[in-house]
């Protein structure tokens, strides 16, 4: 279809190549680069008047240059006449930032929501978002893709000799975990931490049984991996056979990568959501594609189809 | 007044504690900074319920970030039932976007007046816009404050023993030179560039008489210094005795600093519109203060006074 488009910014041009590619379309042509004082310079170079624009962009970090590119490719794909504006973000920064948790803070989260929709997007389509609640942020249409299916997929092909047990590292992550479990048809495990006291250290305690298990940790995001890291040691000395890790959002900041390479972690199985560089692709790390779930998203949504039913 | 309550962002905060102190107030409490990953963490310190807030930021580079945090900080003050937020913007970032030049351009100056009232401001105030008209892309209070003023004051002083001659460096600035050509009571002349062919360099005329004169050009901005120092090689080319420059907003990215080094330039004279790095604080540049100009807006918008007539 001439009228279906995809165009990919600078955070992400590896997946948005192989979605394109998924999708059977060429990228569309545009430039996107900086003037000398930094600031973004977008010029579509093809004709879109009509069509149905897709925008490949993951808003990791450089997180305020990637989300501001996005909102400038909307503003330009706008003012050329496209005639939807479907923002693909396979990474949601900020989404951590979706409450305030204290007094006068910030919902971030919700601001991003608010400056898609001023920019002029028509659709968002993004993948594990940190709650699921964010959806409710935007009055304009949003699908929401989920990576437990890809994630789980990987770990069946495994054909582990021993029993396996799903563990979220935090009570947060139990309804993933149990969706992970479901597909793996073996049970879960929760590592409940308490501070006994104030100003003593956090006890992490397990519940469910992970003795001579194979446990596979699961989370939406591994940022410095402290948490992850920490769960696995527990794991470990509780009697866990072995430790997996897995995420969809690799944002592996800080300490991370340092951190996994020490830790009792055998294998990180993350997703594409976000690109990582070289020095991150350590090699207990793998990385799984989401460009065949998303790219089918953009085929259903093109083809004013359910997205929810590529879950079943 | 209790109620006035001026806070700092990361841009500028030598200007922020110079316009607090002109207008009498301590700036307000708040920890602006980043998460692990480079997400804005923002919190507010002290209580701004009812308030009116003054928010100083110059979206300068790195322009991505620097407007990030004031749209969050705007969204905190927001939920933190502030009674008006004023945004002061010394210098505008992405000014100079302010129109569709060519086919499939965005409009970024039109973006960031959206985003700006979304987040939830509401009012600004701006110093020197590139084009006066982006006044007209806020449907909230603006305030449009002028450089002229503070920089004509400056040469004003120098009591120059030769003729003055204050020249624009091209046809758009003719009217800022003529502003400041009135306050100081001299001729104007216009550098006209032309293209004699396609392909062939361009020539620079000279409008107006310039020979033996102290010649001072000014500019709204200057980025990469290449008109600027190409002008000031021509003025004396064709007789000038000195040259001065001025603008309002020092952006120098690039090769400015070391193109005014070379240049026949004899001293640039900025604001402090825009905060700089002590490597671009070289010897010809003279930085003056906006503070009593800004402070004296907050001071009268808070008092619901007129600000154009300062500039009587
Ligand atoms: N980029 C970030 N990095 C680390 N922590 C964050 C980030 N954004 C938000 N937070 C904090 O993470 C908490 C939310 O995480 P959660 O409880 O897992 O939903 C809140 O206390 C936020 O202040
Ligand atoms: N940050 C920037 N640096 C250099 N040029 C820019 C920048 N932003 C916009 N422009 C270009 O500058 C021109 C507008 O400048 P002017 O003609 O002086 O208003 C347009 O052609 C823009 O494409």
């Amino acid at each position: 279809d001439p009228n279906l488009k995809i165009f990919s910014l600078n955070s992400n041009p590896e997946l948005a190549k192989e979605i394109a590619d998924f999708v059977g379309v060429e990228l569309g042509k545009c430039s996107v680069r900086r003037f000398s004082d930094g600031e973004i310079q977008i010029n579509i170079e093809e004709s879109i008047r009509g069509c149905d624009v897709y925008v490949i962009q993951s808003t990791s970090s450089p997180v305020n240059d990637n989300l501001m590119e996005t909102l400038i490719m909307v503003d330009a794909l706008k003012r050329a006449s496209a005639r939807t504006i479907n923002v693909v973000l396979p990474y949601y920064g900020y989404a951590r930032q979706d409450r305030k948790a204290r007094a006068r803070e910030p919902i971030t989260a919700k601001l991003v929501a608010n400056l898609l929709e001023t920019s002029g997007a028509t659709r968002v389509i993004s993948l594990d978002l940190h709650a699921p609640q964010i959806q409710g942020f935007f009055d304009i249409l949003i699908d929401h893709l989920m990576g437990v299916p890809i994630l789980a997929d990987y770990f069946s092909k495994k054909d582990f000799c021993d029993d396996i047990v799903v563990v979220s590292p935090d009570h947060g992550g139990v309804t993933r975990a149990r969706k992970m479990a479901e597909r793996l048809k073996a049970p879960i495990a929760i590592i409940d931490k308490r501070r006994p006291k104030p100003n003593v250290a956090e006890v992490m305690n397990i519940v469910g049984n992970i003795e001579g298990k194979v446990a596979i940790l699961i989370d939406d995001i591994i940022d410095t991996a402290g948490t992850i890291t920490l769960a696995a040691n527990a794991l470990v000395e509780n009697g866990a056979k072995e430790v997996y890790a897995c995420c969809t959002h690799p944002v592996l900041s800080g300490p991370a990568i340092e951190r996994i390479e020490n830790s009792n972690i055998k294998e990180l199985v993350v997703t594409n959501s976000i690109a990582l560089d070289g020095e991150k692709k350590i090699e207990k790390l793998v990385q799984l594609s989401v460009a065949p779930l998303i790219g089918e998203a953009i085929i259903r949504v093109h083809e004013n189809q359910s997205v929810s039913t590529l879950f079943d």
